[in-house]
């Protein structure tokens, strides 16, 4: 008997391995650039939608890509940043070749043409495959945008300690 | 009998462990910028000659990096992005201090005396090292690349998924 | 006895599990922007606060925030890049609004009114914590910065091989 205790079961046997946890992917998304927003929606719904569990923790300027758009800051330097940053995901425009936004219309009138997803097509597309959104409570404070101007789809406001433990879960991690 | 049959040979205790599988880097290639472009061959090339598997998957201005430098484009946004976007992996400027070109002349000449490999010498020693190409063909829709304005190199055209696969398989994954 | 040897101890079962071995975050400072550093600080001292071994690779722009803040250069070239480039960690502005130093200024007084960590402070902290800063010996060459220019709480000067090894030792893997 004290043989067979001795004996591992083949659940005991079972280690917490990579390929048996639920796969995961976690993404900071820094910049608020149209063009790399595109990028990381894409990933991020490409993935989710083969079945890999998505996390995304904006901070600083990808802030702008989960705001309703409406003005913020409460103080001089936020007012002022907000009217910097101000609109929502639909003002955003690229990180070259904006040429005072002429480069964003350019850029959304071909994407349209070769029917791709537009941003904000492309984040409701993230919400509905499950993509966790996470909102940087340490920028939010800072650039004076309060949680009641974030879109609802947002699941939850956190600090960089959140994304932490996300990434350590995932095998891959991106900053975009 | 039976039960030397529910002990598990060694065979059988052996798990799929991440250092028992091929190691690899995969990493997205979105920025065209001369710098990041130098650390992304750098990079790549370095682990490649330790035996790492590496995949780059190029997509928005990093497609730039991998088109032969010919003009591109067909309609007339297609055009107009092809003539600012212009030139080949010898063209592309350093993200600052560019100076409408006396940057990147600068870095060259700097790099240069300093025996570093230039960026065409890196792209080829990474196909020599078997670093794996994939060019984004959803970028390259969009931008209005055709295959044919692409250098021999590239391995693959493919979509985002062909990147998450990839990406799921590394232990380091980066977005450059 | 043989049956006895043949199975084996919970010992020999251990696999070199990604848990049991120590966790570990790697990342590639690329940037020297002073909203990019904070992000990177802030990732590199919060998983450094939860028990994560962390390394910081500084190469190309990165380096300005590990060093003491003197010009450097020895050729035209490279005292022109220190000139462009001089002023350490505390004279670096952000990547969007900066406006010749005004954004720099303004972040800076949206920061301490919050009551967030100033960028040397930051670093001051991840040394404290045991963060382990590289600095990149071929950027060092290019733009001619002595290591005596460095900060001292540098641990190492080494190439990108060295940044690969540690990248494929950890689990979560960055480049900012």
């Amino acid at each position: 008997m004290a043989l067979a205790q001795s004996i591992p079961t083949p659940e005991q046997l079972q280690v917490p391995e990579t390929e048996a946890a639920p796969k995961k992917l976690s993404m900071v998304v820094f910049s608020g650039d149209m063009d790399k927003a595109m990028a990381a929606f894409i990933i991020a719904t490409g993935a989710a939608a083969s079945g890999i569990q998505v996390t995304m923790f904006f901070t600083f300027w990808g802030l702008k890509l989960i705001q309703d758009g409406e003005r913020t800051g409460s103080s001089v330097f936020g007012r002022a940043m907000g009217l910097m940053n101000r609109g929502g995901i639909d003002r955003v425009g690229p990180s070259k070749f904006n040429f005072l936004g002429v480069g964003r219309w350019m850029f959304k009138k071909m994407m349209r043409s070769k029917n791709v997803a537009s941003l904000p097509e492309l984040r409701e597309m993230a919400t509905d495959l499950g993509v966790k959104m996470i909102a940087c409570n340490m920028s939010m404070d800072v650039m004076e945008i309060p949680e009641g101007k974030l879109i609802t789809d947002v699941d939850q406001v956190a600090g960089v300690a959140t994304f932490i433990e996300e990434a350590q879960q995932s095998q891959t991690t991106l900053f975009i």
